[in-house]
């Protein structure tokens, strides 16, 4: 089924203990449809300047992504992010950030992919948020992320988006600051209290965790041996997931939970190298042989 | 099969934003047994000073604990420890640590226990930890715990330790302060190579990871809801591992892989009230449920 995905395209430089890349594509909108393309046709939303490098738009035009969403926008600046990483590399660490086109008005979701069906709302104001959606005709399910930024300056506004989303993929600290609970169970089951179906919380090196109304059900990581970049893990996680469920046309607890493992397993490749290096070398057979590999590991019976 | 283990009996204060005990029973080895003994009978070594509760004796009577070789020492003072567990709760700020009786000679196995055949050296100076293992004939699996004091302090003793021992059960810290790896996979390998068959590494709330020579496994923590006192968590881990394999007597991979699921999920029981309130009142068919229930969520197949 069509999955639209809306959010950000930017140019990245990170830094982490295994090197370092200078003006390399990136954004949420851009991790998440390359991972889901996998799974399903992505039809993708979002906003760039005149700078914007051509190579980039073809790095993208080699998958099953939808471009017809991507405006090029004159005079404007693409959203620009410099982090590093270090330590264990569980959080980045924002060096510089230039919002540049992300600050202007928001794209629009172009008339042909009104009639999408799976929605990923990725990070950005909660009232842009509602204003993409509305956009859309009748969307079956609708996902989104936000940050803490959002939760501190925009709370009212993110409650109502809340409201009107089937689920949320949100990391662990975010999870916490929205519902001022420690414990992630009860932070999930919060979640659902303020609307969603389903909240999906990310924790980094230390997996996911997934609530639903009658359901709770905690993941580790893949056991990565190599992890060079983690930028791009959790719009990678929301790709396998939201791929997955498009791919499948369903979202009853068995799908998400299924939905749940091809998430983990796509952010275990995107951390191997920067930028999109190693997803852009990445087969389907890969993915089956890691999602195989992961659920032998956890198989106890 | 016997099952031994040798480490502390303490008296604990533990703060918590859930509560506060005082002059509780606590200790890895009475963690360890009371746990493990669910499993296996318990044969423990420790000692205490002559302050030691009468009741807190009767307590760890309740269970199949061999109490032979406790030593009550006249005119010393039992190990007291108090703690203060607070916001994620994932690791406890000590207060105040009185080693008192831990501080002087240590205990001795006792000839009945000589031919013990499980071992479970729970953390104190790796000197003693040898020396302890130097009173069994004949040991069929060695297990060892150690803390961020004796790799620092310690380290040569430590890695001669190491040598001798079949398994390490250590924490997320530990295991990167010994290797000097922040990748807790690369962290679990590089354990192997100083000697262990396999190294189990704990990570509070974000479950544990084992490895060995040819598999890597990474669990969740049993998603759990009622966190109040995190205290003996680790050691209720190990106990749960240790009597699974003691029970079984067996060492494969496949054992292993179950007695990880078992000492997950004692340890998801002990957190859930201070001391040892919520296993004083476990029942067999409680663990048999858990564990049920922990294998069933993580079966994706």
């Amino acid at each position: 089924m069509s999955l639209l995905v809306t959010g950000s395209i930017g140019i990245d430089t990170v830094s982490s203990p295994y090197g370092h890349a200078e003006s390399v594509l990136g954004g949420s909108a851009v991790y998440f449809s390359y991972t889901a393309s996998y799974f399903a046709p992505v039809r993708l939303v979002g906003v760039v300047g005149d700078d914007f490098p051509d190579r980039y738009r073809k790095v993208m035009e080699e998958r099953p992504i939808d471009l017809g969403g991507l405006e090029i926008r004159k005079g404007s600046q693409t959203f620009r992010w410099t982090g590093r990483f270090e330590g264990a590399m569980n959080e980045a660490e924002t060096v510089e950030v230039d919002l540049n086109v992300l600050a202007e008005r928001g794209p629009r979701v172009p008339n042909h992919f009104a009639d999408s069906q799976f929605i990923f709302l990725a990070n950005t104001h909660p009232t842009l948020q509602r204003e993409l959606l509305s956009q859309v005709s009748s969307p079956r399910l609708v996902v989104c992320d936000t940050m803490n930024l959002w939760i501190t300056t925009e709370k009212e506004s993110l409650l109502e988006t809340l409201r009107v989303v089937d689920g949320v993929i949100v990391n662990d600290g975010e999870a916490r600051m929205l519902t001022g609970k420690m414990n992630l169970i009860e932070a999930g089951e919060d979640i659902i209290k303020l609307g969603p179906r389903f909240a999906m919380i990310k924790k980094g090196e230390h997996g996911a965790i997934m609530v639903t109304a009658d359901h709770a059900v905690s993941v580790p990581a893949f056991p990565a041996r190599i992890v060079h970049d983690p930028t791009g893990a959790g719009d990678s996680f929301a790709g396998g997931v939201l791929g997955h469920l498009a791919a499948e046309g369903k979202t009853d607890v068995a799908t998400l939970r299924q939905a749940l493992v091809r998430g983990t397993v796509m952010a275990s490749f995107t951390i191997e190298d920067f930028s999109l290096r190693r997803l852009e070398k990445l087969t389907g057979d890969e993915i089956r042989e890691r999602v195989d590999q992961y659920v032998r590991m956890l198989r106890f019976d």
